[in-house]
């Protein structure tokens, strides 16, 4: 499958996220001990639940972005290290409920929560790591901070409610498909991002630089994780190439392909998006129509747009370490394998 | 079933929740209106679903005590009503997950959310609300109110895996019992009452009354439950005699019936809760045995002793109609029928 690596000549082949890794490395060994603190529970299930998909070797992405952020703007206290946490635990929660409400049975390469413990334990162990990230936002003592991680939780949820709208709706339009991932996933980027220079005592130029950029990021993080789930390869992803499809899931590429198709690749898609028709040939037609309407090459174009949006917001930001970073994590999620 | 009737004879049969209804009338008509401008979304289906539940016909006793136990402390600003809309979303959020996790399909007489539009739909339809809940929180920035309010959100959530883990097991004692219940139930009454001196600026014993109040208050008010379920008209509960017993529940009268039986009657318990025999044969088997032993009746004695002390709690707070309407309700917990 060589249409992502061919999308990628244009841009730096070696970005990579490990230049924002190694400037947060020694924060994020806080981050990681107060996982584990905050997880814990005498009620047993709760850590266990709440490690498997803490260790399950997520990126981290966005507890690192918050950490940087703070960096950036020059903050030198503790409170980022809370926050950080707060912004994991809360994106653990929504994967938690994710996974039972899309009835997944692998993520990152692991069997799923629910698949262990049950569907119940899941929606629990969820809303308990989204009642402690609140107890850790509070203790951090910015009202500013609450505000903005609490409209980011109230956000995906409705975007997740939205995506049930358009679930399996192949007249969904593009706008429609943004909308939702704007509110699924670019909120919790953005605001992980906000929080940074709210700590450090910043104001609103400084507050929607970091709006700007992690909304951005966030878009064009999910455009690429798009096209992954119909050119990336089972072993760098961690979950089977076409598990969008064979859940029905609307995604760029298939919102593209539609609108660009003939009347009978139209009826292809009504049939396996709509009437579940999805097994491994509807899965390599699929692939086909894609490719043969550029429709993975335009989501990295679109993703791309995205992130020169994201890098434009971050350039009055100070030299640092971190703005270099953070630059560099654009261009790795326009061109990672996972 | 003239159990539950003989339980009354010693307290108050006229007790009754029209006082405190009486008395916060006005400000609940804004929290009615707050509750269904906050339950908006674009997303048509969230105003769908939370309204299905918030227009049910539930008691609203939670934001009442709110309101009340601000009133009751000389708050005269508007920051309890938010709080009470708060506190209101946390518990419909806590239905809505509670009735996928049990797999209830009424409620309230009602269809649950999750018959009508799915288990999805309920969960992130909870998830919305409670991020709602803490944006108002939020507003009102009382920081103490945060962190008592997102603290019981996680006591919550432990409570509901700490049910899950005793449930179905017959060797849960009473005291594992009210461990569940201490926080399942018990900590969202606690809350909501010491939300009030809070916002009224009280200090640390007027906090502690309203905290000891309300978590005596719950205890009560959960324990009359667990003998409804057993004892109550299917027509006056709004769900059907029998129903915990059906889900395999553990309740205080099922765990006194198991410890107070003879071998044999501890072999039924576990065949019908732990095996899942439970038809209506074994209901009216059940009912048998828990009357025989007088669980219902001492159950009832269990509730008299917290809703003691949630009165004794309440004795030094100053003389308003607030605290009178307040004694009242601990008694109308005790012989309310529903």
């Amino acid at each position: 499958m060589g249409v992502v690596i061919s999308m990628k000549e244009g841009t730096d082949r070696q970005a990579s996220v490990k230049p924002l890794v190694e400037h947060t490395k020694a924060d994020m060994g806080r981050v990681n001990q107060l996982i584990l603190s905050k997880a814990g529970s005498d009620v047993e299930m709760i850590p266990e639940v709440a490690n498997h998909l803490i260790s399950s070797g997520g990126k981290r992405l966005r507890p690192m972005l918050t950490l940087a952020a703070a960096t950036l703007y020059g903050y030198e206290g503790d409170g980022h290290i809370r926050l950080a946490t707060s912004v994991e635990f809360m994106h653990t929660a929504t994967l938690l409920h994710d996974d039972v409400v899309d009835e997944s049975d692998l993520r990152r390469g692991k069997s799923t929560a629910r698949t262990i413990w049950g569907n119940q334990a899941s929606v629990l162990v969820g809303d308990f790591l989204l009642g402690q990230a609140f107890r850790m936002m509070v203790e951090t003592g910015s009202m500013d901070a609450l505000d903005v991680l609490s409209t980011a939780a109230a956000v995906i949820a409705e975007g997740e409610v939205l995506q049930l709208s358009v679930a399996k709706n192949m007249e969904t339009t593009e706008d429609d498909y943004l909308a939702v991932i704007r509110a699924k996933t670019a909120a919790l980027f953005s605001a992980a991002c906000e929080v940074g220079p709210i700590i450090a005592g910043k104001d609103a130029p400084e507050r929607s630089a970091m709006r700007s950029y992690g909304v951005n990021l966030g878009l064009a993080f999910q455009l690429i994780d798009d096209v992954l789930d119909y050119a990336g390869s089972a072993k760098d992803l961690g979950k089977n190439v076409g598990d969008d499809f064979r859940e029905g899931k609307i995604t760029l590429p298939v919102v593209l392909a539609y609108r660009r198709g003939t009347d009978d690749e139209r009826a292809f898609w009504r049939q396996s998006i709509e009437g579940g028709a999805n097994d491994d040939d509807a899965l390599k037609k699929a692939i086909e129509l894609i490719n043969k309407h550029d429709c993975l090459r335009d989501t990295v174009a679109r993703a791309e747009h995205y992130a020169s949006i994201a890098r434009d917001a971050l350039a009055p930001a100070p030299d640092t370490p971190e703005k270099n970073a953070m630059l560099e994590v654009i261009a790795f999620c326009l061109t990672r394998a996972n």
